[in-house]
């Protein structure tokens, strides 16, 4: 029987420890072009190390996981950031862990608004992209460049997601 | 009488000389996250310079602009790239120029779709966010840090932008 994890609603206060929540934050905000936008300032930085490396965009499609969703690895990057700012409109499941020892603790799982993008810090262990119901697109920022910026690790024993209600 | 300027489609072949389109280009293509993502790969590059630089991540909200539109002044960022990415699922317009000794050239508009982002490379001519109907949202990646980074023309006699059909 796997263990089902709690689904949290996404904030800048429960995901500090992973990396920063890019939402209109009114905290943030000062105005611009002549009083015609309102700049949201700084909600994250792309963090790229390694020589040759540089900060790219891209753009992620992912197809819609299946509900129950079995949490069986997680991965990490050891040279850049990696962003997520959806772009379809719609929410999705953000999961991270914090590291124990060179491996990923027990997942947590947060549901992100349609209007909530995520950093994720330099070597933040997360499971790749999970959308909802339909697939969606999300404007990625990360890094290109030499050396290896992948770590992955399976669980002996995975999670489980239920399907979240939105 | 002002000079009423063309509004074209954006293309990636028309915006060449300004920075790149982020768009879905199935010639970027990869499958990542075991078949489960396309990945459009490096659609665009951040590019800032400078000391004690950083790329940022933010949310400018534009209010929609009134038409006819009079173009007035034009800027450009000398120590960065900046690049919109629509969030609210909406049309925009771009304004761009090219550079003619030191100042920006008759403007070029192009209508950008919904699931099209731009990139302006650094020192690129453009006008400030142009929404058109509703205030929109867009992911801009661009620069922090100390210098100048902005630099603004006016022209002696404005161009106007007609209110586009969608």
């Amino acid at each position: 029987m796997l263990k089902t994890l709690p689904v949290r609603p996404l904030t800048q206060a429960a995901f500090k420890p992973f990396g920063q929540v890019i939402e209109a934050d009114a905290s943030r905000m000062k105005l611009i072009n002549g009083g015609n936008t309102e700049r949201f300032h700084a909600l994250a930085e792309a963090e790229v190390v390694g020589d040759g490396a540089r900060v790219i965009l891209n753009i992620f499609r992912g197809q819609p996981r299946p509900f129950p969703y079995d949490v069986a690895m997680m991965e990490r990057h050891p040279l850049c950031s990696q962003s997520f700012s959806p772009l379809s409109g719609r929410p999705y499941l953000v999961v991270v862990s914090e590291d124990e020892d060179g491996k990923p603790g027990e997942p947590q799982v947060f549901l992100a608004r349609a209007d909530q993008g995520v950093n994720y810090r330099r070597n933040v262990w997360h499971h790749p992209l999970m959308t909802i119901g339909e697939p969606s697109d999300f404007l990625v920022v990360d890094r290109d460049g030499p050396g290896n910026n992948l770590e992955e690790f399976f669980f002996s024993q995975p999670y489980s997601i239920s399907e979240p209600s939105l």
